[in-house]
């Protein structure tokens, strides 16, 4: 998408370790317009697909999951994450490597949310090594619910992620896909 | 507000430990086409304020905060929780009470996105003591925003939260205000 590679490479800051920061538009500060025309792209990408329910992640994946639930009509569920992993009887857990935090924790739904009717968008904010997504998509299983695809802002295509889901048989589709970034030489879009 | 006042009615559940649990179109499932009527009723009572920056605090403020952005046509800012209050210079930070996990911590914002040109709208879902929207009033002081007011999908008005904001002459709209609430009686909300 034209625009958010644009935005990205006029605001984004690429840090040590790795780390793209979007901070002024998607993470910390969501410029709620702009946001709504992912959210438009992520509709008309996935429009056919009788998708009823968008899940997604707290925290930075709620911003850009709702303004996409918008277009589909449908709400939003987003998995918690607890320390623990000993939830009680009422919730699907997965665990989940959050590598913003360095740590590993477990998400969460709670049962009567996510059910074998469900038609579900996984949508969120970054794609990487793919663990929250692989959390996200597990639940579904567990659920019996049907994964229609994956919607992710920005994915780091050079990370193995992205492939691992697909290899899965399950539809990707990223808005912008980094082939390459450094602090030297900044960011490349795939073409 | 009728309508939300009808929908905690039906599915909400008064849980031990003064917990009213509104997952189902709230704060783990959100209803958003419902979530968009609060997000207009919130513009309504502050469309003539000049609000330029919605600010509200991780997780679950975020959904009806960047809901409530788009009628104002402004960006929203979600405050962080961390652990530390070791948080650089870059950033400031208030003090926050969690009442839900029941901790300590600290919230924070970077300074680069809250500045003393910014007229704020608080939001967030729940209104009980007080202590979240009370930190991210102090965000605010310390950047020189100014605070136009603070917008809680629901207060439970007998508790001292929303008085304590009120006295400090802060604008609060509440869009369903509880007056008593109990396991065996039920919900009451305020004439």
């Amino acid at each position: 998408m034209q625009l958010l590679e644009e935005r990205i490479k006029a605001t984004g800051k690429v840090c040590a370790g790795d780390v793209l920061k979007v901070n002024g538009f998607l993470n910390h500060q969501i410029d709620v317009p702009f946001v709504c025309l992912l959210g438009k792209e992520f509709h008309r990408l996935y429009k056919d697909c009788d998708v009823n329910k968008i899940l997604t992640i707290e925290a930075s994946g709620i911003g850009v999951a709702c303004l996409t639930a918008q277009f589909f009509n449908c709400p939003v569920l987003f998995a918690k994450k607890a320390v623990t992993s000993n939830m009680g009887a009422g919730v699907y857990t997965a665990p989940v490597h959050s590598y913003t935090h360095g740590i590993d924790g477990t998400v969460y739904v709670e049962k009567q949310f996510l059910t074998d009717t469900d038609r579900v968008l996984i949508i969120d904010d970054f794609l990487a090594t793919g663990s929250a997504l692989l959390s996200l998509i597990e639940l579904c299983h567990q659920a019996h619910a049907t994964v229609v695809g994956c919607g992710s802002v920005i994915e780091k295509a050079y990370q193995t992620g992205g492939r691992a889901i697909r290899d899965r048989g399950i539809r990707v589709e990223s808005l912008a896909r980094i082939q390459a970034m450094s602090v030297e030489n900044g960011i490349t879009f795939c073409q």
